[in-house]
């Protein structure tokens, strides 16, 4: 069980608790998911049971959906902050770790807690979720097979004289048709010069013949997310369009023939590198191979010349090499991948179009 | 201009400088909007001009739309941390107050930064954004259009036999293909028992005759949020159904009459209240009547009963009464409204539909 199992990690440690305060991470634990926006507080003694504080408007779905703990309601007129200092105070925990609090109350809990050590340790529980059962896998191949559904939906909306923000919005209108619970995160569609940036996001642009379209989007589902990214080109592409796609569909190729258990992170990435450098382009990949992906969209294991990381059986990772030439445009290529023993199995599939 | 308004706040505190991290008060002071997960740094010192500290992924767009700040692009492989140390040494501040960082920078600018003070102080931007300019009054004006486009398509969509996703992706798509950046927060379609949590979200509930279905959603536009929502029976309302919507639409009707530059928050709140007790169901308005809108979804002013806000010319806010009876369903009627001197302008204009 989760809640075991990071308990196991404290014990090895001098911590005597964990506070988890993050909605995604409260879900991991406690299958319990809240508004994005809501104030939560499950407090994990190493010794006992765990507690989960919750406001009014959260009270009844938590004890409804929420396992592995006791749920308390904090009623209105009480603060949340104080009501924490007590639980901690009653269960005599003494050095606690956590993974996110806004600092104005981390400073009142110091303040009232002047006994007990506290240590942010969010790596704890990125650690726990990076490698995913075979429920969560599930969840992402789900999540993976909407993202293909939007991609293949926006793909098909691309021509001329459309805008971008149209193909987003067919896109994501066929990924909430078909029961995503929303973006995993802000859709990209980046045409023409604007596809040369990696963070394009979307604009009012007007598509137009020669353009190079990035589309760059995930679905949820129970909670997990996908990330997918196929380039268009409108119309005929040019014969350095071709030049530039096929590189990066061979960089992508080649990582994922190399990707598997055991693999340092850092040569996933130097792989799709390497490939880009033997056209000339690697100075035009400007982000990371990858990363690791699940109840968000950036988790580790991180694929990035600078990561330790070494990849495991059940990381669910991108794989997205991409070329940024300022002026010209841009081309990136990502699927979401299982990581297996002896290699990677796709969640997505969507055609490649070029 | 914006940041000269901070640096005179400043200026009568101890505090020789500001931190502004969070996306959205960096495009509050300087025009750039990145994509949310982005980390940025702008430094705004008392005396001298602004430092925007941006990754690489972000740092041409940053030069581009950044006004009134100086931008530097924080390389590959160094971390920003490490150069924002730098910097604060650099301009020499001492007392740097912040709107939001996460402890474990905190932590490591504290160890870097021994001889500086810093202390958290998200109220002081939260205080400059709560009276709108009228360029800001313009996008939320469109925002509210686009979020009654979307709940009209949503309702539009209610029928026997229909999920509640489904809802939700008509009224979603609606307010995208019409221009809105994405949705200003999880969707809510809540139908039958479901509408008596107020933080109903979505789910694949079926419709069926007789359900209150609320649709609560927002648009996005150039930044600037809108809330609306609108309450419907499928089929015919039964007797209770009406009267309790009747009450729900007259305790906003009352509290828009009563809404004024002046007015205390909490008496706009206990004006809707009144007119629920009136018919025996205040104890089932399990929330405050309303909030601030903005760039972010809930901002300050606080129209609840424990707000010690007045409300001011230029507030924009939301007024949502609402009735959640358990087992029976829930009821809320909400728009978004702009705060005169002699009363409310309304921004969201959908029918009321009962």
């Amino acid at each position: 069980m989760r809640i075991e199992r990071l308990k196991n990690e404290l014990r090895e440690r001098e911590a005597d608790g964990y506070l988890v305060t993050n909605v995604n991470n409260v879900y991991y634990f406690t299958g319990f998911m809240d508004i994005s926006a809501a104030t939560l507080n499950l407090i994990i003694p190493q010794n006992g049971g765990a507690v989960l504080l919750t406001q009014p408007l959260s009270y009844k779905a938590a004890v409804e959906k929420a396992a592995n703990c006791a749920v308390k309601e904090v009623p209105f007129g009480e603060k949340m902050v104080d009501r924490l200092i007590w639980e901690v105070r009653s269960l005599g925990l003494k050095h606690l770790e956590f993974d996110s609090i806004p600092i104005a109350i981390f400073l009142k809990l110091v303040e009232g807690l002047g006994e007990v050590k506290f240590k942010p340790n969010q790596d704890l529980i990125w650690d726990l979720r990076r490698v995913k059962s075979n429920e969560e896998i599930e969840f992402l191949r789900k999540a993976s097979e909407l993202a293909d559904i939007g991609v293949e939906a926006g793909i098909e909306a691309v021509k001329p004289g459309v805008r971008e923000y149209e193909i987003a919005a067919e896109a994501e209108y066929a990924m909430r048709v078909h029961g995503s619970e929303g973006v995993a995160f802000e859709t990209i569609v980046a045409s023409g010069p604007r596809s040369a940036h990696p963070h394009g996001v979307c604009s009012r642009r007007v598509v137009h013949e020669g353009d190079f379209i990035i589309v760059d989007l995930g679905a949820i589902y129970s909670g997990y997310r996908s990330d997918l990214t196929r380039t268009v080109v409108v119309g005929r592409p040019s014969k350095r369009q071709s030049q530039i796609v096929n590189l990066v569909l061979e960089a992508q190729r080649e990582a994922l023939q190399r990707i598997r258990a055991g693999l340092k992170a850092k040569e996933a990435d130097s792989v799709a590198r390497d490939v880009l450098a033997s056209g000339g382009y690697d100075k035009y990949f400007l982000h990371g191979l990858g990363h690791g992906v699940g109840l968000d969209i950036h988790e580790p294991p991180t694929l990035s010349s600078g990561s330790d990381d070494v990849l495991e059986e059940g990381n669910v990772v991108t794989v997205e090499p991409g070329i940024y030439i300022d002026g010209f445009g841009g081309v990136r290529i990502e699927d979401t991948v299982l990581v297996h023993k002896y290699g990677v199995e796709r969640l997505t599939h969507a055609s490649y179009y070029l």
